[in-house]
């Protein structure tokens, strides 16, 4: 066994043991405290395998999960950035860019370049993986946004137009995963006011 | 699209968000607190992707990422049985069991049945999926004790010959990822005191 190649695999899992650290601004279920960024990416592969069915095209579903268990591992050095932040998004690239480099610059080199590269994909959103990561990456909160009755929506004043830009790519991964969120988490949150029209 | 499909598998994904209420005994890389199943799973999940190539077999890495994201999921209405706890010990299979039928049994059958066969595997532990998930779930506590200069160890007052029962069937699944554990997150810990000698 190659002790240098092991130690450097350890060192990058210790690492990433600090994304169970970076709070998003989605409530759980239960509405008690709000998700950080590795149960989200668990509970975004776990979607990933049941609903794979649903995908516009055929996808690789291990590649699939993997990205979306590995897609906020930059925010560890970049912070998490809320979908309606303008300013924080300003300069999200750059910072994320730098962290990729630093954080997946810790593995062997093989697998670094590996996981930096399907974290590009991702980022990109333009493979049949990457568009179905987004897809799951952004209908998870809206799907805990709904069952906490809409109160982070309802928190920031969150627009249903802001919405619908955040969700502009979300039916390129899954046109059938779209119109479930639209109909089912989106527009009832609407009817009830917690989500603000215009 | 099925809409009563779509909705048990919803009903599902929303269910398993417990997990992520469900406190486990190891501390996280920093010892502020206690990890919860869900990072665990992400964690462990992560950990299959890069350490495959250590599997004493080849191992089907989707199937044993899928197994370990969802291994804990009974403990959701079964509660977390710390490794050392006797006691809990004693009635956790069949408290497991009758969870596992509740929580699989929220999906559409044909996925249901998938899972908790999947699940009932990894409990079996004779699959070679099985056994290098069996290694990778105890060898991530291990190495997160050991960053906490064994801080979980010490607390509970842990002996070496616990540690060594617990992990009778680690090298099951990866003699090497068990020799790496051994001699460097176990060993030091004894010598230092924070695992108990007899």
């Amino acid at each position: 066994m190659d002790e240098s190649r092991i130690d450097r695999q350890f060192d990058f899992i210790r690492e990433i043991d600090k994304e169970k650290l970076i709070q998003r601004q989605t409530y759980l279920n239960n509405a008690v405290r709000k998700e950080n960024d590795a149960e989200h990416a668990w509970h975004a592969a776990i979607m990933t395998v049941l609903l794979s069915e649903y995908a516009n095209e055929n996808i690789d579903v291990l590649k699939t999960v993997t990205m979306l268990l590995i897609h906020d591992i930059v925010e560890i050095d970049a912070g998490d950035t809320y979908a309606y932040d303008k300013e924080a998004a300003a300069t999200q690239s750059e910072r994320e860019n730098k962290a990729a480099e630093r954080i997946f610059g810790l593995l062997p080199a093989d697998q670094g370049e590996t996981l930096k590269s399907l974290w590009k994909e991702f980022e990109r959103g333009e493979s049949r993986e990457a568009k179905f990561a987004h897809t799951i990456d952004n209908i998870q909160p809206t799907m805990l946004n709904a069952a906490t009755d809409g109160k982070a929506w309802a928190e920031h004043g969150i627009k249903l137009s802001q919405i619908l830009e955040r969700n502009k790519n979300t039916a390129d991964g899954s046109q059938s995963l779209w119109d479930y969120t639209k109909n089912n988490f989106i527009m009832p949150n609407l009817e009830k006011g917690r989500i603000k029209d215009e």
